[in-house]
Order: C-alpha cells, then structure tokens, then sequence
C-alpha cells in the first residue's frame, strides 16, 4: 500500500514521473467533480476544488496538470472536463474487467460494492478453490472452480485480478493469474507476492493502515498528555 | 491513506518522529516473526529478515530500531523479545474493543475477519442505521439501533470505530462517534471527515488503491511498448 508508484520496470517513458500521491487523490478530485457537475456547476476554481477537498491549492494546481487540463482565467475549470481527462488518465473510460479470487466475506463485500463501477472496474467472475462455493452465486456474480481460470481469462480477455483468499494461497493463486495473462494483481493478502517484473501489483493491506492507526490512538490515549 | 503518521496535533513528545513507512511496515515483521517461532527459529538477523520480506538491510536496522530491541552481533534479533516489543509498540499487546458502523458486505467482511484478532483488535458490537438488520447478528456479533452507540460506548469503554456506511452518511457517523467518546476512527468510506483535532481518523479508501492499478495497469497495457 505505500511503495511508490512506478511506470512498469524496463518501459521507457518520456513522461515526467507522477507522484503515487498525487494518482491517489485523483479519485478524491472526481468525486467531487461529479458532485459538483450533478448541482449544476459546470466551473469551478481551483481554490474552490482546494477549499473542499482539504488540499493546498498549490498541490491542487500540481495534481490536476497531469491531466493537461488548464483553469481558464476568470472561469476555472470546466468539470465536464476535467472528470473527462481524469477518467482517461485512470484508464477508467473503459471498463476494466476483473476476476476475483477468494469467495469470501471480503470477496463478497468486493464482488457486490457498486462503487466500483464508477470506477471502470467490473468484476465479471469470482473464483473459489472450495467446491461447496463453486456453482452458488456471490452478489450476483458466480462462482467458478479455480482450475477454470486460465480457460476464462482467454475467453473473457480479462487483464486483471483480485485476491482475496486466505494468506497461504495468495502466492499460488497468483502463480496460476499470472500464467492464465493476468497483468494487473489487486493484493488484499499480506502476502509480498513474487511475479515477473510486467506484472503490477498494488496490495490493499489491512493490517497495516491498523498499525497506524492503533500507534496513534496510543498517543493519543497517554495519560502523560 | 497516504497521510504522513503524525502524533495528534498538539501534543509534544520528546520521542523522534517515526515514518508512516515504518510503521506500515511493522506487521509484516511481526507475521515474519512469529512465523518464524511457529517454526522453532528463535533468533534471526537483520539480514535475513530482510531477505525474507525483500527490504533494504538498512531499512531493517531502521524500521526495528523504534521498537528499542537491538542485534545482539553473531546472534542477531531474539524473535520473541521483537515479537513483544512491536506488539507493545503498536499497542497490540492490549486488545482494542472496536465498534463497527455499517452491516453492510464491507461492514460483515471486516466483522468475520479472524485475523484482526491477531492484531489486537476486537469488534464487539456492530451498529446500523436500518431497522430491518438491527436485532440479527453479523458473522457473530450483534447488531444494534445506531441511536444506541452512546450508551453502549460508555457503558464499554470503547474508544475505536470503524465506518462502512455509504457515503452520505459518514459525516454525521463520525459526529455521533466522536460526541460518544470515540477517540480513533477507521474510515472506509471516500470522504474526508471532518473531526476535532484531538480525534485520530484513518482512512482506507479503495478507489485511492485501484487508481493507482489501473493507471500502472493502463502503462503496462500500452501498445507502445
């Protein structure tokens, strides 16, 4: 959750490098674009996005350049725009389709968030290793056996993956991901997976955003203060 | 998710001012470690902890020095004496009684999570706004009326909770958390709560990971390559 983001290692890229931080907000930047454009405000300043959003208008100014997207002088930016741009820097013009593996309570809670879609990521088959869950449905999406994978991910041209299984399958199950062409790993294990140096993979971690917050409630909860 | 750890503002400590980095990293230490024990291998060095889990040496020698526990030379770390110092470091030695907010899939698949538990955290009630799934239980725990998260707050002595109700509702959650008592909150929604200052809030955000994956993933994909 918290390793820089790279263009993929051995790609030449004439781009200057966009901050992680800067790629994480840009959902925080659409929502509330989306918002705005549904109220019927078709401009908005930058000090606006700013003000909203809790950020620096300055690191608002340097977060929206990377879309190409300019504020006009006395107008701001148009929002139909700039959801546009953001959409197409995201890669969430188009649907993403994804496979998930793990039918669990997590899978589920993945496999039925609507949220998603707005997102451009559609999650079109989940995957179990346990036969009991094979053939059910899980919100709505079924549940293959995990040894149909390969076949599936050739016929449905899907690039990207989500694990969400126990943590001493995760490095199996992205072993057989990456042979059935899966590109892109969506990590909820604390498992560091191996993969070849053309996969990317992001981990989501969440033991790890609880580190943190557990240290701070400490200090916070001294009775030193 | 990608705010710098801070003590709570306001507060002054003596102690130097530890990474979000390292701390992010301390669970994989401690799961490394009692690995390790489980396996009867009750002394490791830096070195090879660092192999294991693919961190610079250095950076091990860093991260492990917060915790106070030192390398004894030809020995190296003492497994369970590092296993009680993270523990005690991140809080975890104590167990953390939690509410959760939201009955939801997210809210079941957080509230079904055994391994939280290996983390010190304890869910012990779940809340939710709607009628028809107060009085069940979700993965064991029982649900209560929302209005109730006061007294049972009090009554308790909790001081975490976990929000995963749709967007529109998470502000006024955090408000009736915080005029409850509640000292730190984990916020699974995209908003950016507003909180007095002397309240801790993390904030998980899943669109902020799968930006991130789809645009190293669109990079990955590109044709011209």
């Amino acid at each position: 959750m918290d390793r820089p983001s790279d263009t993929p290692r051995g790609q030449q890229d004439s781009r200057p490098r966009v901050p992680r931080a800067t790629v994480v907000r840009l959902p925080q930047y659409l929502r509330f674009l989306r918002d705005a454009e549904a109220a019927e405000n078709h401009y908005l300043s930058g000090a606006r996005i700013a003000a909203a959003l809790k950020i620096e208008p300055a690191q608002v100014r340097k977060d929206l350049a990377v879309t190409g997207i300019a504020s006009r002088p006395g107008v701001g930016f148009c929002a139909s725009e700039l959801i546009y741009a953001i959409e197409l820097y995201l890669g969430w013009n188009n649907t993403t389709d994804a496979f998930l593996v793990g039918a669990g309570h997590l899978g589920a809670a993945l496999a039925g968030y609507a949220g998603f879609q707005r997102y451009g990521l559609n999650i079109v088959a989940v995957f179990d290793l346990d036969d009991h869950k094979v053939g059910r449905k899980l919100c709505g999406k079924p549940v293959h056996p995990f040894d149909q994978i390969a076949a599936k991910a050739q016929e449905m041209h899907v690039h990207m993956g989500i694990i969400t299984v126990p943590s001493g399958a995760a490095q199996d199950v992205a072993d057989v991901l990456v042979l059935a062409g899966i590109r892109a790993i969506w990590n909820f294990t604390p498992v560091e997976l191996d993969v070849p140096p053309n996969i990317v993979v992001e981990k989501t971690d969440l033991a790890a955003s609880l580190a943190v917050l557990s240290r701070r409630l400490a200090d916070a909860l001294r009775p030193s203060r």
